[in-house]
């Protein structure tokens, strides 16, 4: 098992994304701000700082032009920007010097994709094909997410063959990059076995991204079973922020310091540095006011090395 | 990966002993007793129920021989002990038909072990040679756990070899089944691995159990390592009972429900009944009065093939 693992993961962050959208007290914009200087200074080299939505349907990210506008951004770090659609990109354009990847996304499941968009997977797939297009147009590197990836708490079981399906046709439409996502944490690692060693036959030219979520306690071992596949690409989002509202009061991200932790811990690198992370979390947690879920947060880093040493 | 699995497992619920233990509002026997059938209900085939240490050491036990008098065992289920010395095993022995194993336990690491009985290793394997000896006489089947098997917070790393040494020395006294505990939850996967198949080659003659704790949220990445390399025994808390005070506020014990609900997910059956382990774990929130920490509790089963079907 372990000569077969990857050297080095890339990770991109989703907290600033992700994670605050789903925080129901507004953030103050400087507040993000400063967490994304952090995240970058922790190593992150992949962040997704914002989304281009529909103001009254997440206020919490009315600020993404402004957000956009004040971070400072780090020569070394890629910085993405989730678009719903046409319009979402068309005002993100206007700065468009400050972000060099856009995220879209739908669902591989019909009812979770109409809940989510109002739309069946058709019509979302013909309104990405011209918007990714654009996005191209306009040099941004794509990547494309697909939600219920693993199982929808709506349908149930999501037939693999189906996901690929539209990731063939994601990466058609401009691509570089496919993440999915395990959306209500329902997958288990036999099933990310499988479906990854799929996914590679079926998607060979493109990047494929692991975004799983700790709703049942199985997101690191999700983790460990894409990584064997040879899976070297995963999203995550710092202290565990983020949630998703089905069921209610689940978890949701995996956490960033729990994933580097482990994987560094296993030798494989991030580029991640784990204190610097922990402190950007905690920074977040005072932020917030709550005890956020991250378990390295509390625990702390597994530090053997140095007490060993000392 | 898929195909090497075991087809199933065997799992110790260490809940009533090791999780209780460390809850600082002393639980009426009478709950106790009652969670405990209800553990057995579930299709739990391994309960440790209680231990028989000093009651001014730990109050939370101070009941356990009211405990093994007053719960209704079952026929099915092996009920074991944990034993700290030959006055414990003593005074367990006095309930003799009320158990059928016992637990002895003692750490890998010296300054662990010192900190934990205020003994060196040498002083509790001598101890522990005539008290499982004793055990053995009075037929009951023997367990050593060995503490700090992959890490000491105190010390840093524990050679592997030194565990598999006490392990055999354990076997040697009589013990049919030895216990590897991540007391602190240091282990990562790639280290569960090598570990077990060292532990496989040293000590083939007896049953090897993996005792992970969710520390650092690594807890079902181990099992499937552990998983992956064969083991197919292992022991969890239900509710994420437990914990560890070192570091504080850390979780301790990996959750029976996550540890059920990815394995059952995975295939590998476990003879338990989730829905009705899960009510288990509800009750024992509602007597301690405080959400418990296992995830599946909170976020339900996955139940993708009823969700399909309806």
């Amino acid at each position: 098992m372990a000569t077969g693992l990857p050297k080095s993961v890339r990770i991109r962050e989703v907290g600033p994304r992700d994670g605050f959208q789903n925080e129901p007290e507004v953030i103050p914009t400087e507040e993000k701000v400063r967490l994304i200087g952090m995240l970058g200074d922790a190593g992150l080299r992949r962040i997704e700082v914002t989304s281009f939505v529909r103001p009254d349907v997440i206020p919490q990210l009315a600020d993404g032009a402004e957000v956009l506008t004040r971070f400072e951004p780090r020569k070394e770090v890629a910085y993405s920007v989730l678009i719903p659609n046409r319009k979402g990109l068309d005002n993100a354009l206007a700065m468009r010097d400050r972000f060099q990847e856009a995220n879209f996304f739908l669902s591989a499941s019909e009812t979770h994709n109409r809940k989510n968009v109002n739309r069946s997977i058709a019509e979302s797939l013909a309104d990405l094909e011209g918007t990714i297009g654009a996005a191209r147009k306009a040099g941004l590197r794509c990547e494309g997410a697909i939600s219920t990836s693993f199982g929808c708490p709506y349908e149930g079981e999501v037939p693999p063959d189906g996901v690929f399906d539209i990731g063939e046709k994601l990466a058609g439409f401009g691509c570089e990059e496919i993440a999915f996502g395990d959306t209500t944490g329902m997958a288990n690692p036999r099933q990310v076995g499988e479906f990854f060693a799929g996914a590679r036959r079926r998607l060979g030219g493109v990047e494929l991204t692991a975004h799983f979520h700790n709703t049942r306690g199985q997101g690191l071992a999700n983790v460990l079973a894409a990584l064997e596949r040879g899976i070297d690409s995963f999203e995550s989002s710092f202290g565990e922020l983020g949630g998703c509202p089905v069921p209610p009061g689940s978890t949701g991200n995996i956490a960033t310091e729990d994933l580097v932790s482990m994987l560094e811990e296993m030798g494989v690198s991030t580029g991640v540095d784990l204190p610097k992370l922990i402190a950007a979390s905690a920074e977040a947690q005072k932020a917030l006011g709550r005890p956020l879920g991250a378990h390295v947060l509390t625990a702390g880093p597994v530090d053997w090395r140095s007490s060993a040493a000392g």
